[in-house]
């Protein structure tokens, strides 16, 4: 019941079937997403055989200042594998460190893992007009439409010499990007652009950006940044903080990163535009279609299991409305493995 | 000599004059402010007897939706007093804590200093073709264009019990703003939007405000913001920590608090565009004629003798001849002054 | 190979047997609590239904002034239970905070689990002589010597409303002692009255024993502790911050806490003294021999098992031989349950 | 009046009369102490100008493992000068840093200011029976019993290049010794000890061990410390972080750094014991008879003037009292400068 669920905070956290899927009911938009979670590819065996994707959308600006957005995908040269709940439950059981356990071993015996990279690109005159709207975290852009295009390759070839210092005190910022490649209008990105930085100010302290495994290494940061705890270094030495300066301190470019966008309107708080095709389940339902029967039966196995936690009113017939939306079908047999979960 | 002065940062703090002084002179837009600063006004005798001001342009908007810009101008109610730099010197030998002390002597006292709340208005549309950018911190509205229009008192009734927790504990924000005020274009106050919260979050900690000197008190914050160090009270206690949620915790409005202003163009870094009358000299100008012969001595001499402990070429030349051109006779008698204070 | 083991220190964590047993294999006084950690105790079944102990040994003094050492045992109202490594490893892949849940809806349910505290308590006179070292927290006090004295009982009856402010920020510090109740010359407990309260500082703050769940709720701190990053209230107000003083501040009874030890020769680092019956096998041999032959067999099934991933020189043979000095059959069961698994 | 000073804590600072006569009127031992911070040499003219002193008295052992006490003086060559209170306020008034910038130019400018330092040396037999308590911060060693002897010179030769990197973030610990040196059981060093490593885990972070201004420089720290924010360098690499351990880590040699003392009896709070000549006004009395008449009354002036601003009942009767208990002739001054200062 309701109040029972009211009750503890413990069981508010991210793994309580309450909290999911009261969460998913009301976001619909997550329903490509959920499909893709609790199908096979939701437990990869380990990290070297997965894919690994950059989500949000990027914009990459040419030599000759033309503007494209681009997707990147990781492809594991390992060959996927995945594990069903019962395999997985097992090993996080045997070692709860299973997947750095298997990275770390790989490596050291020098079987090195990598993941080819392949892009898709999208021309900045195509994005406007594209069927969905290509800054949506929610959707994927049809590979039939911007075609993998393969441009190198990532191979993990050593391992951390000490964890903490080159592991816990690591800080991956979005915000952080070299000349040609910015972001994307994506609002979950423009969000992370703060919240990552933010988050390691306060996780690392202020000065994390000195640590070597953060500091840049192949170039130096010229800025006016001093002082503040465990500032490393000389901390500028002699040299004037203040800017503009006539002592030779760095000095503004005033050139972008990345190309502007144009925009017209007023500023404030907006619903994203739609685009044609834009809806939340048309991509969750070639996703359920993409599968083997055997692999549907697993998905909606997985989901009509954690659906029959749920003691919220509502939040059920919501969740399974938009699997139904997204295929009849498959509305269907995650209805009818709630019910074999219930009983 | 320049090598000198490149030396060692103890010198390079904000009072030493390379620093004032070679800042100054690549800050044109400046003049204005340094005129009022080393001027009478510069040193005010307490901080009862001067007057207090918002500096940046903020936004109102009237219920029925209407946008004007507003300048805040807290008038002393005691009078102005000033002190010349010689008395200043002696005052702060005797107690570098005077300005505090008075203060609280008068207040504790029942002397309860106030000031009178007088604002600049003006209408969002005479804002693009106003002769100066409004926005532009470095410059004043003209009050025969905008009048000063009373609005309010502010009193200071009652000492803080506490020093620590009641003044070093607090932390202003410009990001807070009530519903209907809100920021202007201001690039300057864009940046402390910002800033302030960084600044405070350093300082006092991630869950600053919700201590009682900064938390709200007329109403409750109702977010999802948890956890983190020194998380006062129950820390939301049973709620939900995740939005959208059907359990009764706060829903956005997705109503403004200001409102939005229009833009057109590609987003990107420019240089302000250009209004008619806009130029950094006019408004220094005209506070140099304002001032009587004996203050514009003081106010000479008083820049005179900072430039004499200038030692990076051209700094002095170019400082004098942005005095020289908000008023020829400016000009002279700072170079006057500079020449007494070297021999 | 010695080699591997050093290259990375992602091995070097507590999990790892190169570390586990390397530290033991130069650590004989351990083992008695490995062979507690080993066998069927190590993993109980969850929190209510196994007991605690306050391990190390503290001082009573009662209201004439006299002194007793005391050790703390709460005994399960709910009986013991334990899991085999099989079982717990099942039960951890499936639900890995299953002994929080377990004791989360126990308790929501109404089923208030409770221990029976008891204690052994030893006159001062006695110490000296006892057979053990009774400071010695690798040792016990034997229930012949020391028979278990009933006090009260512990009952957990309400779940906390919120985990992070109730539970994660609660700081249980060995340093906080009521009048009565002090510590032993117990040289880890000596070390921890330091050790928690610097952990706390820097995980929580330095006023983290402002919070409500860490301050006293039944009296109040009467100190001159102020200021320092979120001090909560009024920071004692306009009360004196200097000791001694004349306006009624607190002041210091010069009244000990708790008893002083009589000590003599010089101040230095010495190896602790040895009583008569100290050694570091006697008390493992027999909780070897209390077991029934499954039991001896699962002990060193765990224990083989273990050895059985140590790659350093000397480590497995030391670690046998502190096996077979506890009982000889104790340590030929090991060597064999070591072979099978190499095996 | 009472009730006036308690109300702000804005008073309650360390300049305020009230605070400084109130804890001066309660602890006697200060009257030394308090006659030399108000007498010429409480104000020196710069820091070139003034000698230094360990202030503690501190152990010293020799290879013969003879132990000594030692008191250090650093004996300025520069001469020594004073300021008069008018001086120093007309010098505070127009340059606050004026020492830092003193000493920064005469560094500069080739001028390196120099200390001969001179010890006094207690063979440890004398300490038990020497007629103060030699461990009493608050008294100093009469010179005709423990003749200065130099050992060598302290040079400034060089300034810091940068303010904060090499003098904000620089944080000297007493607890910090090289073999052969060690603390006395003076009880204010014991607790300063602790008291100065905890205010730098405070203020700079649990690691500023780690930055260049702090770390040893001609040795390296072989120890277990690992992780906690802002770990510089490796961190220990792929070396154990546990001991004992087989790998070659650092092992205790269990030599200690400095001698231990003999110690007797039973732990507790005890009031320090007396030597024969124990008493708080002694050396007080001989430092108003070493002043001439015009520095005794320079002397006499600003204690009256300091304490005409105290306005708790009984504060100037009691510290009067010390004064004239120093010398009748003393405590006559006092209240006769106080009266003058009154009217």
């Amino acid at each position: 019941d309701f109040i029972h669920s009211q009750k503890y905070d413990p069981y508010t956290n991210s793994q309580e079937p309450n909290n999911v899927w009261d969460f998913f009911s009301l976001s619909p938009e997550a329903t490509h997403q959920f499909t893709w979670l609790f199908g096979d590819r939701g437990i990869p065996a380990n990290y070297r055989m997965m894919d690994g994707f950059g989500s949000h959308t990027f914009q990459w600006t040419d030599s000759a200042g033309e503007v494209f957005w681009v997707k990147y995908h990781f492809k594991t040269d390992q060959g996927i594998a995945c594990l069903t709940s019962e395999e997985a439950a097992v090993i996080a059981g045997q070692d709860p460190e299973h997947h750095q356990h298997d990275l770390l071993k790989s490596i050291d015996s020098g079987e090195h893992p990598s993941w080819t990279l392949k892009m898709q690109i999208m021309p900045d005159e195509e994005a406007s007009n594209y069927k969905n709207n290509p800054f949506d975290l929610t959707k994927i852009w049809s590979q039939r439409d911007y075609p993998l295009i393969e441009v190198g390759r990532l191979t993990l070839n050593e391992n951390p010499a000490n964890y903490f210092a080159h592991v816990e005190q690591s800080g991956f910022d979005p915000g952080n990007f070299v000349r040609g490649i910015g972001p994307s209008p994506d609002k979950m990105l423009q969000g992370r652009l703060f919240a990552y930085g933010d988050a390691h100010r306060y996780r690392l302290g202020i000065n994390h950006t000195q640590l070597s495994v953060n500091a840049p290494s192949a170039t130096s940061a010229d800025n006016y940044g001093r002082d503040g705890q465990m500032a490393l270094g000389d901390n500028g030495g002699p040299a004037a903080n203040y800017e503009p300066n006539s002592r030779g301190g760095p000095e503004q470019t005033n050139q972008p990163l990345y190309s502007g966008g144009g925009v017209s309107g007023a500023t404030g708080t907006y619903v994203t535009v739609a685009h044609s095709a834009d809806d939340n389940f048309a991509q969750a339902g070639a996703l359920w279609r993409l599968q083997d029967s055997e692999a549907q039966a697993r998905l909606a196995t997985n989901i009509g299991q954690s659906l029959a936690g749920v003691t919220i009113d509502g939040v059920v017939e919501r969740s399974i409305s938009y699997f139904a939306a997204a295929d009849p079908e498959y509305g269907a047999a995650v209805r009818a493995a709630y019910q074999r979960a219930l009983s």
